[in-house]
């Protein structure tokens, strides 16, 4: 497996030149100084110690031992050296003990350790999301009791959702809540529990969907339990353990380092359980953080399209086969020297790189969101963030799949052989487009939920928005960015035009619009790719007029230019299919 | 893992109704009735026999055990009754045993191997291709020796070519022959030979690249090489074992029952070892039998798909979660009835009928160069399956990995877990792409060679008979007809613009052309398969005027509008990025 290297230079790039680091309000000084120190710091951290576990935790993989989930060897010393770096605690509320930078940092950093060891960094990232969610719906005393901790990292967080018959459909779910000398008891089963258990922690702090008694039927009477693996006392040490035990771990495609539990809840007398948030208001509540759980998933996507994009690129530097085409007769050159396996690092680059400015784009609207001083710009960043995120989650992580098996292909035989190490990033990719809502599930958010938002303007915004950035790099001097001015202009207006034909076409015939939410999905995510990639065009150009020399400016701008010119026409020919997909799909799949 | 039934009403369509299997001359009487029965015999022993093996096969995987090789439990056994059952012997020539049934029949069988068990049935196809080429170029000694042996069954065949330092580019290969005591020693090492050495067979033939001791540089000085694992004796029986031995097996990402050897030739004493062929002519005599082991690898790109599809279809009819979109307050449901589910079917459905149908119209083409009385049709026909078997290997292979990921995807976090058996078709099928030539391979033959045969007219033939068929399309009555016609036009016309372009831009600026080789194959594949699909709509439209009402043809016309509507949008609109391709990749992808 090739080593890891974050991207730093793309990161800064994406931070400060496609994103405004400087302008994000309330930032606990996450100046651009600080925040490429800290990324450099973390790119150290993720290639010397995160990254080299990354193969060997997929071969041996988590196992279970007398009803204990142990971890991978080096798992649990790499993760306390997180632990005590402060990484953890990066991200979360000062409060409690984090240092509250802005998303835009979090989703930075959260790359990197993406990147460098996705098993592991999963942990930390359910972790975060127990963390956010207690800040903003836990009582004082909850917050005290497990805040401190779980930011700093001694204890590590769990989201309980999925039971054997309630997955993307929740309304079905079965665990229940009873009373019992003053407090809940939990009784339930919940399947594909990520670090559900493990051996890396004192304390592990899971988050459970389940009913109360007196619950109605259906989704409006799910709600949030915390039931803590081990009591906590008044002085904040650990008592006994609660009635929770993993059952079994599951036998998956890859992410074999990370622990997907079978978690059973209240076998014996009943786990103690206490209430988060309101009764029955369960679903709302872990639905606060769907934004950032979701733009997380997409980094993912990001992060495994870049580590297996370093991959293939030192594989396909040091490879040599072949003459070259143009001269039959030569000598076999490095195979990145021939066109095909050109275009498809060029392929791979570019649409990582868009993927990672849309999620970084993304996280700067909910930073903006979040501490703006003018609420009208609080409440378009918000309306632009809930617009943009399942774009983030549903074609970040379709990107990264198809760039982790253009990975493979790069390496020729090679690649399927799992020595090489690009066979377990096609793995590990595989489930991206699945959980925290498949990304067909996106697709409807997208077609019920997001275009209609607010009467519809943040989507026609979003699109008037890109249009001016079409304009803009028409308008421009050269041959580049006209030609991504181009072809973004017309992906934006068949993107105008598929959203508002499937807005309206969703109240006269759901089905018919239903079937072509993932086509436009795919539109909007290559149309907000091309958008992101031809801002940064004009920024990498505007910075060669000022004088600059970096190549990597005029690396950006072939990049966009390729992205523009390979993906974008194929991207706006998909306003027909859209259309088009009721016609068949009913009529036909029966059979 | 759900069952699998061979797909035998639509095989039948493809042989009779898309290609004319009644008129392919010289079939050793393959009539449609014989065939019919043959199929259904087919199936039987695959849904049967190798089907029930092929998940378990992948638990256990080939083994290596005291240097000889151990395929999984129940693999030897079913093999033994596949020879016994007479399957090997359908397609291998009568003079030597064989049934010579034609090429159409065999890739409807070898489709149906393949998908109920491609680990076992890479064995059998890798004969087929040995006793073609000893067919074709073994001396008649060689032929009395190996060939009954080879056709039905008893003995099995390789392929050597691949070494550490040649894969693409074989014109490094170092494996070396020497003359000793009147015949040939080999020396040498070969890696990635499927099924190298195994417990199911008394003996392997292996075909063998290296070289002469006078033997030029490069591919001009390659001849190909005979080893027979243990000497066949004058009266046939075996005796000594060879000078090859099994040193590894590869650990892949999939196949995982088909043992993927490293062999050592000749490490004590030299392997004992014949010429087959001219001297230096190996490369050449391997490449007679390219097009029918390529147009293999395309079926089993086919035969992958259709098992993925049985898998998610078998699911989405039974996994209830979810109220429909236009009742969201009814129960749940079947998920096939959720839209986007159903899109997903349908598009599995759609690629994999249209990639059959093309293998089979490719294998018809074959036939018809090999066996028609008329010297015109047969070369027309030679020159239309050279130029479709790189679309077939490369664009039906994409379509395998692609199938077989949206098979994971229909069953969301289900397709993660490994027992559920959708995630071992994802990894199985990741081999096909690159093996045989990768597909980018593929399509840089379609750009030197294949676009150029004949001054170029094989190739507008097919845009114009693609265009004909469109025309009839359009002027059919109906709805659906036109429709797909419209389609079709569109993607024919930017077929034969690009394809006309690419030609000349060849020879002006060979980089630039061939990084637009592969987006070329891809818009060539969904044209043909737009192609094959409109036939096939055209012909279930008239049998349903003649009265017919079996509803699998009302269903072939929804799945071919769904693939041209769908599909050829996108595939017309790569014109663009064919011709773009050039642009960036030479400028940036060196960073």
């Amino acid at each position: 497996m090739a080593e890891y290297r974050a991207p730093l230079a793309d990161l800064q790039f994406a931070l400060n030149d496609i994103a405004d680091l400087h302008a994000i309000p309330d930032s606990n000084g996450a100046t651009p100084e600080l925040v490429e120190q800290v990324l450099t710091e973390a790119g150290r951290f993720a290639s010397d110690v995160l990254a080299p576990l990354n193969q060997s935790g997929d071969l041996s993989g988590a196992r279970i031992e007398n009803g204990v989930v142990r971890v991978p060897d080096g798992f649990a010393d790499a993760y306390g050296r997180f632990v005590d770096g402060g990484w953890n605690a990066v991200c979360g509320p000062t409060a409690w003990g984090g240092q509250g930078l802005p998303w835009v940092v979090s989703t930075a950093l959260s790359e990197i350790w993406q990147s460098s060891n996705m098993s592991l960094a999963n942990c930390m990232m359910l972790t975060q999301g127990a963390v956010e969610l207690l800040a903003h719906h836990g009582t004082d005393a909850q917050k005290r009791a497990y805040l401190p901790k779980l930011i700093s990292g001694e204890w590590s967080g769990t989201m309980n959702l999925t039971e054997p018959h309630a997955g993307s459909d929740l309304g079905r779910l079965q665990t229940r809540a009873e009373r019992a000398n003053g407090a809940w008891k939990l009784r339930g089963q919940k399947i594909f529990i990520t670090f559900g258990d493990h051996d890396m922690c004192d304390n592990i702090v899971h988050l459970v969907l389940g009913r109360l008694p007196d619950a109605p039927a259906g989704v409006r009477g799910i709600s949030l339990f915390l039931v803590s693996k081990r009591d906590v006392l008044e002085d904040g040490s650990l008592g006994a353990h609660n009635d929770v035990r993993v059952n079994s771990l599951e036998h998956k495609l890859g992410q074999m380092g990370s622990p997907t539990c079978v978690l059973m809840y209240g076998d014996e007398h009943g786990a103690r359980a206490e209430l988060v948030g309101e009764p029955h208001g369960g679903l709302k509540t872990m639905f606060t953080m769907m934004n950032h759980a979701r733009l997380n998933v997409g980094i993912q996507g990001v992060a495994i399209a870049e580590r297996a994009f370093q991959q293939a690129l030192e594989y396909a530097r040091t490879r040599v086969q072949g003459s070259p085409i143009e001269e039959p007769r030569a000598d076999a050159v490095e195979i990145i020297r021939h066109p095909d396996v050109r275009r498809m690092i060029m392929d791979m680059k570019a649409k990582t790189e868009a993927a990672r400015a849309l999620a970084i784009v993304t996280a700067e609207a909910l930073d903006l969101a979040r501490a703006h001083p003018d609420p009208g710009v609080r409440e378009r960043s918000a309306l632009r963030a809930e617009l943009l995120v399942p774009v983030v989650k549903g074609w970040g992580t379709d990107r990264g799949v198809d760039v982790a098996s253009t990975a493979i292909q790069v390496h020729g035989g090679m690649g399927y052989i799992e020595e090489t190490g690009a066979a377990q990033h096609y793995r590990d990719a595989r489930i991206l487009p699945i959980y925290e809502g498949t990304n067909g599930i996106q697709a409807l958010d997208m077609l019920r939920r997001k275009l209609h938002l607010g009467d519809g303007e943040p989507f026609r915004e979003l699109v008037s928005d890109i249009q001016a950035v079409a304009t803009q790099l028409a308008d421009s001097p050269g041959e580049d960015l006209p030609a991504i001015g181009r072809h973004l202009a017309t992906a934006a207006a068949a993107t105008g035009e598929a959203g508002t034909w499937l807005t309206g076409k969703f109240w006269d015939d759901p089905r018919a619009a239903a079937a072509g939410a993932t086509p436009f999905l795919e539109l909007l995510g290559f149309t907000t790719g091309g958008w992101t990639m031809g801002r940064a065009a004009i920024r990498a150009a505007e910075r060669i007029r000022s004088g600059e020399t970096d190549p990597f400016l005029g690396t950006k701008i072939q990049t966009a230019r390729y992205f523009a010119e390979m993906h974008l026409p194929t991207a706006a020919a998909l306003a027909g299919p859209i259309r088009a997909a009721g016609n068949t799909v009913d009529a036909a799949a029966a059979a």
